[in-house]
């Protein structure tokens, strides 16, 4: 018993099983399946492993941005002079990765808690005090109706701030269309935590004095990381007078595509922008309804012991920035599932091949008798050596 | 030597190999491998090509959001009528991801910095000076302990804004409790980088006048962007009532599963909702501490020449929108991976088989024969020609 | 042709084929053979399945994040006395995943827009009139020039908000540097939308008595949610009275790393910190411009119907909470996947055991013979017998 265990065991190692085969010397099939072979050869290494990468390792980059706009307009609005600088005219304030630039806006000076007449800007129409429903609120409404409906103005009286905001008509040219010139500088951390690298978009050429001067162009300086505001929006596909009229979204994309099997200094932030919902390309209106962006914010204070408020409609630029990182190292995992996924597409080389020869060649029956040893006359003759005789060597 | 190379050569093309088979004609044993054999195929075909689209490259979406709060509240406090609307009650105010829509509040109107005693709330108790060490500030208080115990509160003077907020009382039921009926809109572009689609929520089907009068409903109105913030809690699991009064945070998933094989017109997203740390499901509180939702912020002012805030403890629904896209195309890469993964699948339901033949049937040892040819002793014996017919067809 | 039919049905259901092998007893060959099979079958089960849990689906997790600040700073500048609470220092307020907690600051009180002269800090000199372009803005500067130059400080007039901030000198010792107290509080939920799993960072072992006392350290309290922000600075490795005066940067991850095969109790968040942009920890300057973080904001007020406005410049820590969560799950596709794989490398063990046997053991030709079987010499013979044996045992 021991000693056949320890047969058996020897047995396992001193020999080892590799699979008999037929050399067919069929030059149609061969050539069409060395041809098969070569081209799934040339796929695992050429498409799978050059191109693709397959003996890499992926991960995504986990990303931070830290924005800062610079500039300042100058206004001069029924002989009023004013200056925005960026404390006016960001929101919010702190530096977010999305951000709205006040392009034009609607100010509704010293609102406070009232009764007055709605908008009558043809949703808030009213012919008779049956028209207003007291106590209730309608959809496009800016506040609660009282149950009266206004001669002068043929719309309902309501409770709210008083007097309502106008914002029929949007100032054309924008108000701020000096915009244009800000500038929008991007910090940009991102970290790949599989590999344990943190990098920045202030890459090794980037230096301070290169910051300070430089303006980013895809083809003269596309690694620097300050934008005219005009710029991106033309490179979005956009308008800048459009959008900053009646305010538009623009996505820039900060793009990390990095080879970790390089130095880290070729991995390098490439910048898109692209229009989010905006005044589209194609100017078709039916099919993008909701164009624009803009916002309300108010401001309050106390005047004569009264509650006020200065109500802002802003139209604006709204810009997100996104981050999509992705880097690649070799690792051993991927490689040898890209090989063994690959001796698994050579089988199917095989089997095509196979396929051939035993159903679409003359001598089909020949090769047929090539590759295949039958069992079933051996199970019913017991004369062994005459009937393998027989089977290996059909007589055709 | 030439010539060797040149017969090498056209061996290798003009010839093929193609395992050599035994047919082992064996009921039992090729049924089931038969079976084990269909059963891999159904897998391959059925589950891994059809239901999980094995052949498809899948991208992940980059989205960008932003929303839109429609609505008024009417209160009447102490006898004092004012109207709430998008401005006073939405932060931050234009438009995030992520906002907070109010439902409640506490306010503390004109504080200024100076000396008062701290809120017994049971937490800040003394009894002497020596329980107040000047300078100090305790984790649960409001201010700096300026060393003196107050007798009328038992608790201990600090240096704060004073007065300081009594927040042991929350209004019930909620002040803005109407803030029910208030609709969300919600626009969402997103951007499949690697197939170069992007795709926004309002959908083909969703133009400018369907907009106007539509409202989300999960089965009439499945693509309405415009959503009643009623009904987004109450979908979510949440009862309004209780998280307007002590806050709340909700989940909104804009879900996109996009078959990019097919027209473009069939990736729409869904919505889903669900609580994310709110008064739970199962109201277990021991389990789920910290419910609600609330945040402080203060309006400054100046009021004879002293600088004042009213301090704002805001408890409201936090709203966070977060975009979950998804899109598959076919492509040869992984197509060619299921397959060849697939093959390698074959062969390890030929292993079983072989395992069944050689192991268990009863005339396995004729079976092994049939298969493996030995070459051992051949290595020792000369008489080539009897030896093998000895191997190949043994006398058992 | 229906018994036809019938007959290959049958044949293929109760026949089927195994590779015929031989057993080659070279005991080198088997021996580095076996050895490569056994690594394959070591790397397959060891690395594939228990290290790497190839047998696990994978999916990410969504993640909300909802932050609180706590803690009061007492300063006494030129003999004012003033409280810091965190509606005065945190920006924004309503507990986003990214905040700032002001540390440090230069006011400009009293603001008005009108003209003044451009800041004398190196960048903005003018020798005369000719240098200051009338209209013009300069990217360095803080407003639209006049076209005068000012004898006084050699700087152009501007249009702006008068006076213009000074920024030029930094308070050291930062303002706030008791910011190092506050104590940040996580609430983070997360969800696996594949395996429907919603997850709390507040687990099971984290209630409400906890909570109350607890305060994050990564070996004895490395699951309480609250953060004493100067730890989380030094823990990034963050010098915090440098970071405190010219601001910085830092991300906090939240890592879920769960395998939901096992009880979800042990899905668990692990907490990260680490510097983003701000002063690096190589202190190489020339490397990392840019350092610090600032941002601008102003309060707006009305005296003596003039608008004019307090502008801060705030220097502060950035708090980036990011959440990265991953979770597996056993599933059939992955497990066959890397079964198939594994099947696949397996055979490049084969392919690579046989080289050895054909190329490079002394007998190769003799195993050579074993292995395959020829073709054409029976395309040309036809008397098969005598060629067969000739060519399976040939004479060595």
């Amino acid at each position: 018993m021991k000693s056949q265990i320890k047969t058996t065991f020897s047995n396992f190692f001193f020999e080892y099983e590799t699979p008999r085969q037929v050399l067919v010397k069929n030059k149609r099939v061969a050539v069409v399946c060395r041809i098969i072979q070569m081209g799934v050869l040339a796929y695992i290494i050429g498409w799978v492993f050059m191109y693709e990468k397959g003996y890499q390792v992926v991960d995504t980059a986990i990303g931070s941005i830290f924005t800062k706009m610079k500039g300042v307009s100058f206004t001069n609005i029924s002989k009023k002079e004013r200056i925005w600088d960026v404390a006016d005219y960001v929101f919010p304030e702190q530096g977010d990765s999305s951000f709205v630039v006040m392009t034009n806006y609607i100010v509704t000076v010293g609102q406070k808690q009232g009764k007055c007449a709605e908008l009558p800007d043809g949703k808030n129409k009213c012919n008779s005090d049956a028209d207003c429903d007291e106590g209730k609120y309608k959809r496009m409404g800016n506040g609660h109706m009282t149950g009266r409906c206004m001669n002068e103005t043929s719309t309902c009286e309501i409770y709210s701030w008083c007097p309502v905001e106008d914002d029929r008509k949007i100032p054309d040219p924008p108000v701020l269309l000096t915009a244009e010139n800000y500038t929008l500088f991007i910090k940009n951390s991102i970290t790949f935590r599989q590999f344990n690298v943190v990098r920045s978009n202030l890459v090794e050429s980037v230096n301070q004095s290169y910051i300070n001067t430089c303006l980013y162009h895809p083809k003269t300086d596309p690694l620097c990381p300050i934008f005219r505001l005009g710029d991106i929006v033309e490179r979005s596909g956009l308008n800048f007078s459009e959008i900053a009229r009646v305010g538009g979204a623009i996505g820039v994309l900060i793009d990390w595509d990095c080879n970790l099997d390089l130095s880290i200094r070729h991995c390098k932030p490439k910048y898109e922008f692209y229009g989010l919902y905006g005044t589209g390309k194609n100017g078709d209106k039916e099919e993008k309804p909701s164009l624009g962006y803009n916002f309300r914010y108010a401001k309050y204070y106390v005047e004569d012991a009264v509650e006020k408020r200065t109500l802002m409609k802003v139209f604006g630029v709204r810009i997100d920035i996104i981050v999509h990182g992705r880097a690649g190292k070799f690792d051993i995992i991927p490689t040898l599932t890209a090989i063994g996924s690959g001796v698994g597409i050579f089988g199917v080389a095989t089997v095509v091949c196979d396929m051939l020869l035993l159903y679409l060649v003359p001598k089909r029956d020949f090769y047929k008798n090539m590759k295949f040893k039958h069992t079933q006359i051996l199970e019913e003759k017991p004369d062994l050596p005459q009937s393998k005789t027989e089977r290996d060597l059909p007589k055709e």
